[in-house]
């Protein structure tokens, strides 16, 4: 049997209220006393229940977050600077991975009491229970994907300007026969990367066929699937930009296989910058986004949050920084 | 606010107790009954609260799951896997990312009732919290990395059989200028692995001198400098065997970067295949351990073991095969 607070009371020798009050955040208790019934808890090994101290404090100490997609580094990246940023502002973190269907329960677990609130990395558009969380006010964060007008904190790299980055490039060094391959349309960051590329390659005077845009799972197989096609139908293509890292190695994987020589015949450039990308065999031009950066602000914008659950929404939008490798020459940017 | 069981009670026009003997599991109540509390509870938008139900059905049917070492993607291709089978067996799942000390944090969470039992995937022999929670007989299982001798269920792949594969491959094709490249000798797969191979090897007539076996992080910059070092003092050297595919790719990267041919000159070989390593651009020779078959004993045990306390403590070795491809020349194993 667990050791209760009634134990800890008897084997210090003070009152079981005595024992709640040193267990509740900003009550006041001597410092000799307090001494005393810690002394005692670790004495018989008691671990003090977090639901009965919950509803002391109306705090759990602990946030949700959710991620889908684990098959792209890119998330458990995300969730690993999640995880420093939340313990170095003493909260502890729980994880739902979402197979779809996880979104509801992270939100219940809001409702229920056992998180203070939830950070999602990997919400898309149609997100009804999103839409119902709004109206209910739960405290919680978009971060990386984004959901247009959704009356929330977020944070994301400045897509559009990233993309535009890419678009910038590639006419500076004569590389206009380019093909685009994205995640699902739903998802903010194929939305946005594709927006701010297309837009900005028809300000430089080089419109984006539509014929030369296709879509598919932000999967290596998919990746590879959509690539083969748009290089086959294709073949006078000299760039490929991808909406993630994870389509990108794809890209190159399927360059090689039909014998295309990266960087000689064709560019491939991706998004992210995820620590593979650095990889001497991988090796690809690419937008940074930085994920401590991502995750710090996440934290920051959900615990003020949960200070003033009043405050207007804010949107943070990071810096992005286009790194130069030999999926594209090494040509200066 | 919320709405209580009171609410409920007062919308279906039943008692609270009534209410109460809906959320309990195994109470007999009458359909007709439980039904109209069912309906009142969606009407007015009610979630039981969980820590009311976990004190009667003893059970928060929520799984701990530690993990460690997120950078490996085989980390967060075993959190899907257990994410999959837990749902599949109607159980929630709660991870901690370790960064050092969360261990204990999962043990508490079971000895304060938040989670059922803790599945860790990232042990390491000196660990004196399991110990601990050994002596308390929490319901645990280890699953990748497991522990000598200690008294709870563990599974992993049979590691010493699987290096046993990679040593008879490589003698069979003459490349028996070996050196080994391991991670942390705490963590049993490196120690497994090694001991596996070189026991073999030695068997064999080929027995692994020991300054050309080496030992670093499981991360791509360590094995990169781990790599680099053993090429460099040891010229001769025609096979690289890594304790697991991402070391691999590091001893990949290095042999790129000193113009050392791989499969020409050296062969690499790994161990996990995980999803990467079949991408062309690595396109790894490794001994495959089932990520999906890990994580349904691991989910099978821990839920056996949570109906039976008593029962006693399984060690589970899952069959490795070895998966040739182009890091040793496509040689039939």
């Amino acid at each position: 049997m667990a050791a209760t607070s009634r134990d800890v009371a008897r084997e210090a020798g003070v009152s079981q209220a005595t024992v709640s009050r040193v267990l509740t955040a900003g009550t006041p208790v001597s410092e000799k006393t307090r001494a005393r019934v810690m002394d005692a808890m670790a004495r018989i090994g008691y671990v003090p229940n977090r639901a009965a101290r919950t509803m002391k404090t109306g705090r759990t100490g602990t946030i949700g977050v959710v991620v889908a997609d684990l098959g792209n580094p890119f998330y458990p990246q995300l969730l690993e600077a999640l995880s420093r940023s939340l313990d170095a502002s003493d909260h502890r973190m729980t994880v739902w991975v979402s197979d779809g269907g996880k979104n509801q329960a992270a939100l219940d677990a809001i409702r229920e009491g056992t998180v203070d609130g939830v950070i999602f990395t990997t919400v898309t558009e149609h997100s009804h229970e999103l839409a119902r969380a709004l109206e209910q006010r739960s405290p919680l964060v978009l971060v990386n994907r984004t959901v247009e007008g959704a009356d929330c904190d977020q944070v994301s790299s400045a897509n559009r300007q990233g993309a535009g980055l890419i678009a910038n490039y590639l006419v500076a060094h004569g590389r206009t026969r380019i093909a685009f391959i994205g995640g699902t349309p739903l998802a903010s960051t194929t939305a946005q990367r594709l927006g701010g590329f297309s837009d900005r390659l028809a300000r430089l005077g080089h419109p984006l066929p539509d014929e030369l845009v296709a879509h598919g799972a932000y999967t290596h197989e998919s990746g590879c699937r959509t690539a083969a096609q748009l290089l086959h139908l294709n073949p006078g293509i000299n760039a490929l930009v991808c909406s993630n890292d994870l389509l990108a190695f794809a890209a190159l994987d399927t360059a090689k296989a039909a014998g295309i020589r990266v960087p000689e015949d064709l560019w491939v450039i991706g998004y992210d910058d995820i620590q593979q990308s650095s990889w001497r065999s991988l090796n690809l031009t690419t937008v940074r986004q930085d994920v401590a950066q991502l995750a710090a602000e996440a934290t920051r914008l959900l615990l003020a949050r949960l200070d003033d659950p009043d405050r207007p929404a804010i949107r943070v939008e990071l810096e992005p920084t286009l790194v130069v490798r030999a999926s594209s020459a090494f040509a200066p940017a």
